[in-house]
């Protein structure tokens, strides 16, 4: 089998729909925890699923580099080696080869660079890269891609926008789709609308299982992140799940996928919580702010995270400020469980078809302890543990 | 209310005994795991109770320092603040204020010292220890007592058992056992057997609702370790519940249950998970070692924990070799497990009357990597989920 895709209900350009994998359901539009290394950092498989996840992101790069693609083929694939029994989505790598900077040197064929850890040499070609995801047994895998940098001139962006097609081209020849999943071709252009809309149009010609839109969160602004993806998520086929790779805070989530966006994928909720900056239904609040010293209330009196079940405001600023691991941990179950909670609460909404006016209501106006983010006061968050857990 | 102790069976000197506190029951012999702050660090509330605790143990030296008492009493005591809603234990912060050094100054009264973190001035006496442990709620309270170093002379050793039999009084006198729970006596003497039978006759004419034998693990050799508890516990009245502080690896706590003693506290666990040690029915076991790279087996193959029921050794070995915040999590979630097993262990063996045999046959040899500590393999540590839970 590979993947399947149905658009169960649609609110405007919003869809609902589910991901079959083969390792599982992923209701949509779902956000995919990011367990770079294979875990989300603080967070066991079972406090994850707990928290209502349903498909986990890992980093090819990463595992490339540590324990190496072989050492988790001969463990049984990633699945096995990672304990976490869902659907898996792997990111090439590509953002962060590129990231690597003077460490890389890119031809025609690929890249080479050197490992950031202890400087040995590695390639990764497109044929390559869909190789060690296959290996690996993941349900989604993703094509190597140049991310063009920020800023870009056009002409350079499209001379980008050549190469990462004639490797899109080369990774749908080389899948051969043995471990039941699918592959993701990855939309880039930069901040041109003709070149998105082109790169969109290359790619739905090369029938990949599904549709990134990369190159955002590189340091462009919200606006020119939204209309990257105002302009390509319509082109994209329908049939297909979107997924915009690296977003971001609820607002852009609520932004993307009220123009039919599917997936997302942030490090923010985690690593936010590591800081102190926890998401609420109320706003964002930094713990490490004096005034809860004494606060009785629960992180999210609406929330049904470990922490909010158990502890309280105050417990979690006195861990915070004397700087225990078990901060890290609560703040990251609570931070994840607010993500999933809200994607449920979107998932709703699109069933009911109100999502389209909700998101009308929701300003870019901060509540809670700074600007961290928008207020999502307005939006619909699922406190719903049945929906959280059957989604 | 006060705290109740009952002796359900005996195996030599060994007692499976059961002690119910306002906040629940706790069977021993058991092991408590160390909360100094209020949580095991990177330890959920949740997780623990899954682990299999039924006693949580914090210091009130750390608490007095931060949040402070006050906070903690206004917040509900201190199972409100923590969200551990079952037995607690504070120890009452002797220990950690001798550990100052030059930073504290003792009278007949008391100790004044500084804090370790800003500075501030406090205060210890006798009395106000007792109180603190009051309003934050405890379920049992240890008395405020002179930690002697170690050497020590006998000269020194009996002046200070003097000052320490003083406070033992006043604490005695001060307590009003108005949270329900009840107050510990602390036996020190050091590794002199007269002083240490003293010190038991001493306290036990004060009437406590358990008693604890301090000074130990604080340098002396692990038989001078065992003759301090071989010496005492047997003094110490059968009726009450016995403690002994600090202590320690698997070998020292079947030691001393084989002498009565019921309840234990450790940092060991924890403290070497986060460093990659982790106790195995195998032996002890180095995760960073390069010959987990491609470990199938989990950490321990009859262990539920977590980790052992979804991953590899493999597994852990990368997170921790990747530095990652879920190797430590993991990690204490598989010692600690491991600890709590091994205890539901000991009070089957007590009651099955097979206790004394057993530990004839464990041996100091090493098992798995490294001498971190004796080889368990011959000991009774349960799996049994149903005794685990049911403890």
């Amino acid at each position: 089998m590979s993947l399947s895709f149905q658009v169960l209900a649609t609110d405007g350009l919003a869809r609902r729909g589910r991901l079959t994998t083969p390792h599982g359901v992923v209701e949509t539009p779902a956000f995919m925890p990011v367990g770079t290394l294979g875990a989300v950092k603080g967070v066991t498989p079972q406090e994850l699923e707990a928290a209502g996840a349903s498909i986990l992101l890992a980093n090819l790069y990463h595992l490339a580099l540590r324990p190496g693609i072989d050492v988790v083929e001969r463990l049984g694939g990633l699945h096995a080696f990672t304990g976490w029994p869902g659907p898996i989505l792997t990111d090439s790598g590509g953002f962060q080869v590129w990231s690597l900077g003077g460490l890389r040197t890119v031809d025609a064929d690929g890249v080479t660079f050197r490992s950031h850890l202890d400087g040995s040499p590695l390639r990764f070609t497109p044929e390559g890269v869909v190789d060690f995801q296959e290996r690996m047994g993941v349900d989604v895998a993703m094509m190597l891609d140049e991310c063009p940098p920020w800023p870009v001139t056009p002409e350079a962006a499209a001379a980008s926008w050549l190469r990462t097609l004639d490797w899109a081209r080369r990774a749908r020849a080389a899948w051969r789709g043995t471990s039941g999943g699918g592959l993701f071709g990855i939309v880039q252009g930069s901040v041109y609308r003709g070149l998105r809309e082109r790169a969109a149009a290359d790619l739905t010609a090369l029938d990949f299982d599904g549709y990134a839109i990369g190159g955002v969160s590189v340091g462009e602004t919200a606006p020119e992140r939204h209309a990257a993806v105002e302009w390509t998520a319509p082109l994209l086929p329908a049939d297909r799940p979107r997924y915009l790779m690296g977003v971001g805070y609820p607002e852009d989530i609520l932004h993307a996928t009220t123009h039919g966006v599917d997936l997302f994928d942030c490090v923010l909720p985690a690593r936010n919580a590591r800081h102190g900056v926890l998401f609420t239904r109320q706003g964002v609040l930094k713990i490490k702010n004096a005034r809860y010293k004494d606060d009785p209330l629960p992180i999210d009196p609406e929330c049904g995270c470990p922490a909010c079940r158990r502890t309280s405001r105050a417990f979690l600023h006195h861990l915070t400020r004397s700087g225990e691991l078990t901060a890290a941990v609560l703040a990251t179950l609570h931070n994840l469980r607010f993500y999933l909670d809200f994607m449920a609460g979107l998932r709703q909404s699109i069933q009911l078809g109100t999502l389209t006016e909700q998101a009308k209501l929701a300003r870019r106006t901060t509540g809670g302890d700074a600007p961290e983010g928008p207020d999502v006061r307005v939006l619909p968050v699922s406190s719903d543990p049945l929906e959280q857990r059957s989604s």
